[in-house]
């Protein structure tokens, strides 16, 4: 560490003297450069850069932005003197050279998200991340009051991960409104030109991301849905438009820290073959160069995540029984991206009640998983915060808050979900420090828990509804039985007596 | 229908001139017999008699009751003039030959049930039978004060079915006292006489399952089931004492009609391996001449139900979502026999609410199959229902009572639940007449329905927890949106204006 911090100083001293730019680590360095805007510049041209800091070089992507600019953006992950040198097709843009400093994250900037201990989530620096995910769909493609009063509401929550898709969204009487902004040039009748993305598309897509950014939430950003239903034959991209597509994204975004990948919602309803999916996810493969989270979220189907790409499972399931095992199969975290929403909408995915709602986020975090919301209340305007963000309504989100409480305040290393053989109940557990008992919409009017018989506990009655967490009176140790308040929705956490 | 009453009317005259005994069809014919009684006659002397009508032959196991005294007991299933011959290793008893009068059952007596149009119940003259089934395992081994309670209180409920073990139960606090009667000669101490029933113990059984019967109530009666523990070893049978258990209490108690197999509760805890099982399930299918409903049900395993001798599936699990692909794959009705129970002490089997009991009830019926009551709650001296019978302090029986008069108001024929590939919602449908949506612990404010075009239906909102049933104004055909309370536990029906 020390030998680090001086390398560090020695570089940026070094970095001084050159008067070169100053960049946080994990923000974005972006280079604009002046170029060809005749022909199509977005297919024509050519242009990416390699980054290097010392013996380590990225390969980056850059992007055409219309009137003639070209970008490139670049999320360094590492203090010091980063130089690049570009590459294209065309002089104007080739052989470009130069370099900035890298400066160490401000504290509250952890970098980017990524798996840690196998089933678990952390920011590049070290700091756990416990997934608390919301679902907005479409949120971006709404008038801009009402982004700004999505925005707003997220601010209040604990919700520090919102699924949400880069197109525009057709569904039900629910979402059908025009975006502000089409992803390509051309039109639905006269059909897009898929090979030319619109600028001030992508300009507002990642403002959003960037807006989330500020938050504190991840983007849990969905490449491709089947909800367009012929509205605009957005989802009618060929393989070559759909990697032109994403490589522009990629460029585009990928230097953001809380980007992550999923690559489709609902895929198996999209008909594409696994050979398709794999090409697509070969190009995040290639040009993302700090390997974002990446996922596929099914809808009846079920992919085979075992595949190397997929960095988590995102799942759809109304049935939380399987966590343990997807966890033990594929050695990877489990995210119930959606266990259908708060709400009460006829549909059969969009009316649970909030206990409900909030008994999945318990079960799949205590069963080793993590959960995401969404809300669907009929509202006389159509605007659901599921597809369209707004206001909430539920009251899901502050018991999601406090589980989110829960969460941070156990052991970060060590804890997994009891292997319990007949599968009623959900423990999480480090071993001799920490046990989390969860009894879902049960009734017991007592808890019988069995403990390390040489470590001392101090046990909470918590109530995960009314938010209450109520310390029991004594040290306990081996087999302890304890009053419960004999309703649904009670945990016991017990946590060693530290020795001092 | 008419040359069978006329048959009939012949034998009856018949038999009247020859002054043969009479015996309702469905009922107990008994032939007692006087024989030796020295040396052991439960092992030594076999007996047996072959029962016939016209052409058509039932062989039937006699038994020793004990006192030199020899029984057979025989449920004729047919109206008619049965005759009779026994076969014996003694004299005394070989060669007995008589006959008896079959007259048609009363009204009241519908015979035994059995598997009905593949996946449901039915009893032997046709009527459909809908298990709504309960638990009290060692019911028949309390004081008779108890017993007459249990009795008492059972006549009030709904409950049609009864899961119970032969032998006695030992279990964690709630049960551990002596029976009234031990099924063998001996004791734990100096060990049991497996070859030696005690008389008095199956005299007593036999006579708790006719006073079901009274109270139109199936003996689901397990064989064989893990809860000793060592307290009396009355479950280290070997292979052939165990044969010798189930051939007599075969011959004791076939003939009533409404008792049911299960080979064991939880019967993988108690390591024996399936060809053991086989065996077992032989001696049934040999000794029966009934054919009752048989079945075995699981603990953390699973049998493979598609053995022939498996009528239907009895089913543990706390989660209901696959019945439809057991239904397909077995071809064979389901029972969740145990879903848990409604009650609150803190095992994690013994304390669902009484409102996801109930809900469970629902959701098996709705899948296409049904489910068993059993209650737990903490009681001063541990007489919890589930055990030891007594007191239902609940509030699902009352609300299975009301599902039961659901499914006896829905066609008897042509049902099934809706093959629903996402999996999150459950319908019991028949084609364009009766169509049954239960909305479970979601609160929908209203539902959005697919009726046919053609047909007209009037509707109804069900709810199942305040047991209401309200109409709604109108006919409806097609796509329909009624609203909903918003709730809970509400179910549409939606029934068929039949054509005058």
């Amino acid at each position: 560490m020390i030998k680090k911090t001086l390398i560090f100083s020695l570089l940026l001293w070094n970095a001084c003297l050159l008067n070169s730019a100053e960049i946080e680590q994990y923000t974005v360095f972006e280079l604009e450069l002046k170029g060809p805007s005749e022909g199509n510049p977005f297919k024509e041209v050519q242009l990416s850069a390699e980054f290097t800091l010392m013996n380590r070089t990225l390969f980056c992507e850059g992007f055409y932005d219309g009137n003639g600019i070209y970008k490139i953006r670049f999320m360094p992950d590492e203090p010091g003197k980063w130089t690049y040198l570009t590459k294209s097709n065309n002089k104007s843009l080739d052989s470009k050279k130069g370099s900035f400093i890298c400066i160490p994250h401000s504290p509250s900037n952890h970098g980017y998200v990524k798996v840690r201990n196998t089933f678990d989530f952390g920011y590049a620096d070290g700091t756990p991340f416990y997934p608390v995910g919301t679902t907005c769909y479409a949120w971006v493609h709404q008038p801009e009051e009402l982004v700004k009063q999505t925005l707003e509401t997220l601010s209040k929550t604990a919700f520090n991960k919102i699924r949400m898709t880069v197109m525009p969204k057709n569904y039900d009487v629910y979402i059908n409104n025009e975006p502000p902004f089409y992803p390509f040039e051309g039109s639905k009748e006269k059909g897009w030109d898929f090979f030319r993305p619109n600028p001030a598309f992508f300009r507002n897509f990642e403002q959003k991301i960037i807006e989330l950014q500020k938050l504190g939430i991840e983007a849990d950003v969905i490449l491709f849905h089947p909800y367009d239903f012929g509205k605009w034959n957005l989802d009618k991209m060929n393989t070559e438009e759909a990697i032109f597509y994403l490589r522009y994204l990629i460029a585009r975004i990928a230097s953001y820290r809380n980007v992550w990948w999923s690559m489709a919602n609902e895929y198996d309803i999209m008909r594409k073959s696994d050979e398709e999916w794999e090409k697509y996810f070969r190009v995040i493969q290639t040009y993302d160069p700090y390997g974002h989270l990446c996922s596929i979220h099914n809808g009846m189907g079920w992919y085979n995540h075992s595949k190397p790409w997929i960095t988590h499972l995102s799942i759809q399931t109304a049935y939380l029984q399987d966590i343990q095992d997807w966890r033990e199969l594929y050695r990877k975290p489990v995210i119930i991206d959606e266990c259908v929403y708060e709400g009460n909408i006829p549909n059969d995915w969009g009316n649970l009640t909030p206990e409900e709602m909030m008994n999945r986020f318990w079960i799949a975090y205590c069963r080793g998983g993590y959960c995401t919301h969404g809300e669907t209340y009929i509202h006389p305007e159509n605007i659901l915060w599921w597809s369209k963000g707004g206001t909430l309504y539920g009251k899901s989100p502050e018991r999601i808050a406090f589980l989110h409480r829960i969460m941070t305040e156990a052991p970060a290393e060590g804890m997994y979900p009891l292997h319990n053989e007949w599968n009623k109940e959900t423990y999480l557990i480090k071993d001799r420090e920490y046990y989390l008992y969860y009894y879902g919409n049960s009734q017991q009017a007592k808890a019988r828990i069995f403990l390390p018989k040489d470590v001392k506990f101090r046990l909470q009655v918590i109530d995960a509804w009314n938010m209450t967490i109520t310390p029991v009176e004594g040290e306990f140790s081996g087999r302890v039985e304890i009053p419960l308040p004999g309703r649904p929705y009670i945990a016991v956490r017990a946590r060693a007596v530290k020795s001092q």
